[in-house]
Parts: C-alpha cells; structure tokens; sequence
C-alpha cells in the first residue's frame, strides 16, 4: 500500500513533486523544530491548483491522511505529522498574480510568504494590513486558515476580514474556487468563511484574493502609565472615540511584563516603573503634523481629566521602533523562563482587570511557577500569558492550563483568541464551545471530508 | 394531517402562540403587500428560543415547511409562503437584552427592530452602525440572516462584521448558541457564519450579541461633481487615504440619477447638473471644528489637482439631512417610472464606469424601457439600478435581467451585492457562483436539514 499510493501520486504528479525517504527527512514540522527530522510517508510539493486537485483526490481514494504545510509557525500543533501520513506544502505556489490599485486587491498563491504580501502592497502605496511576528515565514494560505490576527486587529479586523475571493480544494479533490474581486457577495452561501480559521480539516486553500488598504500616511504612538484597569477601560473609550477610526493599536502591559520587557541600559523603559498598568497606543492617520498634534491634546485631556498617570509620545521612526519593539519581542521575558508556557485567551474587556489578577494569584500558588507575565490586545479582548516554571511535566502544563482555562467557561471567554485549536488545546475546546456546537462541527467535517483524510486529529476528534 | 401538526403546535406551544385561520389571513408576507392576505397553514409566534426549538422539532417530524418571518423587508421573495407552509414570526422576541458598555456589545433578541437597536446604541453614547432605509421596520435577525449592507460598509462593514456571537436554532430543534461578548474568538470552526446571509434555508436566529462602536463625534459631508468615471476611483483612493479611517460614505450618482433626485424648489439641487458623475461622500470623525476645515483643504487640493469639477460640503445638520435626503429617498426616481425594476449587483470598482456604460446603453436598445437610474455604493463597488419601463411582463423583465446580469460573470461580479438570492435571483445565482460552489452549498443545506423544511426553495433548489 506504501509503495502503492506514492507511485500512483508520482505517476500522476511526476516524481519531483512527490518527495520520500531521506528527503522527508530533511523537512521538519514546524519552524522551530528544524533539528527534529519530519515524519511522514511522503511529501507532495504541488506548483498548481490542479496538482493539489489530483494529489487529494489520490489521497481521498485511498484513505490517506494529509497534512497541510504552509510557513509552520503556528502555535497549537496544527502541523505536527506521523509518519504514517502524507504532507502537502504549498511552498511553490508563492507567486504574487495581481495588484489592482483600483480594486485594492492582491491575488495570491497561498504559499505567498506574509511579508512578501506585505511589500507588494507597498509598493503600489498600498497596505495589507495583516501583521504579525512571524510574517518573514508564514505563509498567506496558513495565515487564512487559522484566522491570523496580530496587533492592528481593533482597526482591520482579523485575517477573516482581509479575504474577498478564496479558492480551496475539498477532500475529494473538488476546487472550489471563487476569486473575485468584490466586497460585497450576497449571493448564497459564503463558503470561502467555511475555510478560514478551520485550519486545513475541511479543505486545502490554493489562492486569495486579499483586500488592501490605502497606505497609511501618519503614524503616531504613545506609551501611558495608568493604575487602575477601570481607567484602561475608559481610555480605549475615549482614545477610539476622538481618534474615530484611526486607532490602530492599543496594547496592555501589567507592570511586571513592561519591566521584564525593558531592561537598561540595552532597552530604554520609556516610562518609569511606578505604575501598574501599561498601554501602547498607535493611530494610522492621514495627516502627519495634525496627527501628532492631537495625540499630544488627547494626551494632555487624559492626563488633567486624571484618566492616566503619565505618558510619552512617539512620531519619530527610531521613536516608533523604540516602542514597538518592547510589546514585540518577548525574548526578554522568554529568556527569564526556565520553562515556558503559552496562552492567548480571549475575555469579555470589562471583565479582564479581576480575571487576570485572579489568574496570577491563583497562578503563583502553584510553587512550581516562577513567572508570570500578562500582555495583549486589550482593545480586542485578547490576553497572552507568558509563563515561566521550573519544569515541563505533563501534569504541570495541565494544572496551569486548568488555572488560566477554568474562569473562562463561565464568562463566556475562550481558550483561543487567535492561535486555534490545533491539537494542543483540543481537550479544552469544550470550555469555548458547548455540545452542541461541537456536534455541528462534526456533521461539518463529515460532509465535506467524509473519509476524514484532511489533517485528521486536529481540532476536533471524529 | 393538517390537523394534526396544528394541535400538536398549539398542544405544545399554547394556542396563543399559534394562529390558524383568519387569524393567518389578517397577516402578510411583505410589508409592501399589506393588501394581499397572507397563506400559511398556520403562523408560529414564539416567545423564547425554547418555542422556536420546539415548533421546528415538531414541524421537522412532520416533514412541514416553514418560513421564517422577521421585519419583511427584503427584497428578493424571501419570505413569500404557500398555503401549505408554517410561518414562524419572531415579532415577539424583540428584547434588548443588554447593552454592555465596556464591552461595547449589545444582547438582543432576533425580532428586535433595527431603529429600536440603534436608538438603545446611542442612548449609551455608541453607534450599532447599519443603517439602511428600512431601519424601522426590519428586524435584526432578518439582516443578520441576509448579512444587509447599507450606506456605512466602507467604515464598518456589512452585518456580517457587526455578529459577535448568535443563537440560532436548527431544523430539528437543536439550539446552536455562542452569545459570547468577545472580538476575537479561534476556537475551532466559527459557526455563526454559516447562518449569517443563508436566508433562513440553514437554521432560525434567535438572538444575537452585536458589535458596537464608539459613537461619532463629528459627522461632515460634501456633494462632488465630476466629469470621468476615473476620477471618481482617484478620488475615492485620495478621499480614503486622507480620511484614513474617518471616511464612511462614498455614494456615486450618475448625472440622470442625480437630476431625478433633485427637483427644484421641492429638493434644491446642491450643484449644478452640468457633470457627468456624483459623489456624495462623508466622514465620522472625533473633533468637530478641525473635521470640517481638513474636508475643506482636501476638497480644495482635488479640485486644484483637477479631479473634482465642483465641490459643495454640508457641516450643519440641516445640510447634512439635506444632501442625504437625496441618496436615501428614492421615491422621485421610482415616481417617475410607470413600471420599475431594481438591481443590486457587485463588481470591481475600477470597472463599473465602463460596465455601467454598457449596460445603460443595452438597456435603452430595448423600446420598453423608458429610464435608467443608475447609483450605488461605489467604494464598496455595489451598484443599483432603477430601471422605468413600459410594462411588466415576465418576458420584459427576463430581457431586462439579461442585460444587467450578463457582464457579471466574465468580469467577476454578483447578482446580489446586498439584497440576497430569495425566489426572484434563484435563476441568475449560476452567474455569481460556479456549479463546483452551487453542488458544496447543497451539501450544507442537506447536512444542516436533511428533510429540506427550512425556507424550501429559497436560495437554492434542493
């Protein structure tokens, strides 16, 4: 049957898209395991829609499980393989096919790599507003089906919204493709939400049309002290209120992550460590010099009215970069982990000032815990916890995702905000999702991937 | 038979909640045909989800039809009935339930009038952004169930960008409910788009919980006269870029749709009727007093650049209901069509100036037709055409349909932008949609109610 089902996809596809052997084991499952070899039957490199057609279509004949492999940065063990399963990667088919300045779309081959996207964008003073860490290895296609989010959700919405036209291969091989360039399509069902964020279970994303942005033509940020999270709350109302659109950024710092993220001399703290709460704030505007000028009177507004306790703005590029880079790059706080732990929670926002602080205390009752660090995109309700412990048994990870998963079941939170569910956060599914839904799930997978062939085991168990 | 599943609603239900006879009769199936008396079997008038759950669990045994009614406004057939279907009208389940400020969601049932949510939006200083000319007579199940668009999808998107989370019940009476007040949900498949704009074929909304946004501060408009269909994309990409987020109207009027609207001294026309093109454009910003002077500069910048001819900006809000009294009120178009036909269709911005071109002149070689309106949503690339003719006969307007429809679907467009497919686009969806598309949505509406008793006939035939 081995030798069966990669000589019929060799047959079909011809031999050099259909890697085996010591070539698989040169490939890996995700990017930072590069030194764990992939395991897995075969590996099917297809340059065009139609080979993916025919490699699943193989595949569903013969009851082959396939794996999906885009840039294999994501974070719940969506990619992970056994060896007794075949991976499609859509590495080769990255070719950028259209910028339509008029349309403001960009059509795409899913193995596009995030920041490629983003440059051709640019390039025609456009934006694809998409944008997070990993964008120099993500692919778009992977980007699309886990619902990407990162740090400019609150003013361009998830990846979900950034997606006109979409074209996917179902299990049987069937293209379903409709890559049109319009906004609004209300004729009948609109399939292509089916394939986003269901994280290649119910078909295999070839192509995007993607909606793009004018380029924005200001930017200006502000770090702000602030001590009580009631007043976090009412300065993301009033902050979006006056900017009307153009806050683009409005991220959360409880104050022992602002300090474990600046450490003088090497990173500047732009605002001292007097305060319990930090907020980095950014708008995307129209107009360079008035922009700056409001943010400074908002500022001061803030400030006299008692909202906040201090700020200080960024206009400059080297200021910008400066303050992005602390919310950005976490590797000083990783660093200060023995072991970490990872999670992205999404809370209603009134209610993330109590939750978080119960979760830290009931956290560091645990004596196994020696850090934790709460961050996130408070304006879209989304928490990531950092979480260093002393080590990495099964039966720590689950204690701790019990403490940071249980308050969420009943205040209508979830387990993921952004991530997905992979295979790592399947066992908690059931707090964001009730019975019910997750029996509407399954009848979906069985019907559009009746065998189950389609990244089997992630998600949901059938 | 007919019997039976009466006494066994009104058995389980309550007799009030189920109206038979004249009592059907006294109703209607649209609000435009108050005149002709509804045919149902029988009207379901549910007062909680348990009641929705328990009606369709009994019609799903019975194999009966059903037809789900909210504010009757659409309009594509929707909601028309035969004598031998269930009508099940959510008129009473039309609470607020909540509004959460800090959370900036509202919980409401589906029968809730639109008018009613905005008004309890703004009663806590936020804006629920759709709005359309039916606002106070449709439902928000109804839009959410056809995903409505309307005047403001440029900043806020259609309804579908505005459903946090949604209850919905399925053919069998199983009750789907995620009524989470959270942005950013990847938990798995996210299932509320399934049933935002399938027209009721899919399950009934029961309620919903929507995104609201902080409420403006300033509101500025201008009338823009223009001579080449060019020039209105440049100054859409000028205007948005500008506006970068503020800007939440860009309305076209070609010239004889814009003379229709106006008629002196009843509606002053704001500009001269000397151009070939109309924009009237508006933003939603923060700051009054600097919002108006910065429309100002850019009107004054494009028409120095050239790309506008003339410019007339509204501040006040007499000028404001003014100019917008001129796009939302059809009525001295239709008024002077003795037979009309009306269009909604999509398609990329940079062509419609040439499309429309086409298809006006398509339309004036056929000897009934006897005017042509054409506007729309230009930034959202959604066009409407009111079209006056001489009669109104099933082969005219087949001719007619023939015309407008047939560029769509070389040039990716869609037979419905906003309105949905209903009964009357049924035969033009193969243009929008591929049989690839068409055979998938099948599969859904078969695996979501195998027994096809949810709006029968209605988008798709089963």
């Amino acid at each position: 049957m081995v030798e069966s089902i990669t000589t019929e996809l060799q047959n079909y596809l011809g031999s050099d898209k259909v890697l085996t052997g010591d070539a698989v084991q040169e490939r890996y499952h995700h990017i930072w395991r590069m030194n764990e070899p992939l395991r897995a039957k075969a590996v099917i490199i297809p340059q065009t829609t139609r080979d993916v057609a025919t490699a699943l279509k193989i595949c569903n004949d013969y009851n082959q499980p396939v794996v999906p492999h885009g840039g294999l940065t994501n974070l719940v063990g969506s990619t992970e393989t056994s060896s007794e399963e075949v991976v499609i990667s859509m590495e080769k088919m990255n070719a950028i096919e259209e910028v339509d300045e008029s349309s403001r779309t960009m059509t795409v081959q899913a193995g596009a790599i995030l920041e490629r996207v983003q440059l051709a964008a640019k390039e025609k003073n456009l934006l694809f507003p998409l944008n997070f860490g990993a964008k120099g290895s993500a692919q778009i296609g992977g980007a699309i089906s886990t619902n990407a989010g990162g740090l400019r959700v609150v003013k361009f919405g998830m990846t979900r919204n950034l997606v006109l036209g979409l074209e996917t291969v179902l299990a049987d091989g069937t293209i379903i493709s409709s890559l049109k360039k319009i906004i609004k399509d209300n004729s009948a069902y609109d399939l292509k939400q089916l394939f986003i964020g269901s994280e290649g279970t119910l078909g295999i994303i070839t192509k995007a049309v993607l909606k793009l942005v004018e380029a924005p033509k200001s930017r200006v940020s502000a770090f702000i002290g602030l001590n009580h999270y009631d007043k976090v709350v009412e300065l993301l109302k009033f902050m979006d209120s006056a900017l009307a659109g153009t806050l683009s950024g409005f991220e959360l710092m409880w104050q022992p992550t602002y300090m474990g993220l600046t450490s003088p001399p090497m990173i500047k703290p732009p605002l001292p460590y007097d305060y319990n709460y930090y907020v980095l704030m950014e708008a995307l505007g129209g107009n360079d010099e008035p922009d700056q000028q409001r943010l400074l009177e908002l500022l001061e507004e803030a400030t006299k009215s008692g909202m906040i306790e201090d700020a200080v703005p960024a206009f400059s590029g080297s200021d910008l970069d400066w303050f992005w880079r602390i919310r950005e790059e976490v590797d000083p706080i990783v660093d200060q982990c023995n072991h970490e732990q990872q999670f992205d929670i999404s809370l209603p926002i009134g209610l993330i000032g109590a939750v978080v602080d119960g979760i830290v205390e009931n956290l560091y009752t645990l004596k196994e815990i020696e850090k934790v660090f709460a961050f996130g995109h408070v304006a879209d309700g989304n928490i990531h916890f950092i979480i260093g412990k002393n080590n990495d048994s099964k039966e720590l990870i689950e204690k701790i995702n019990e403490v940071v998963y249980s308050p969420l079941e009943e205040i209508g939170g979830s387990v993921s905000a952004e991530h997905g569910i992979g295979v790592h956060k399947k066992a908690y599914l059931h707090l964001s999702r009730n019975p019910e839904e997750i029996a509407l799930m399954k009848t979906l997978k069985t019907s559009l991937d009746p065998k189950g062939i389609l990244n089997p085991g992630k998600v949901l168990d059938i």
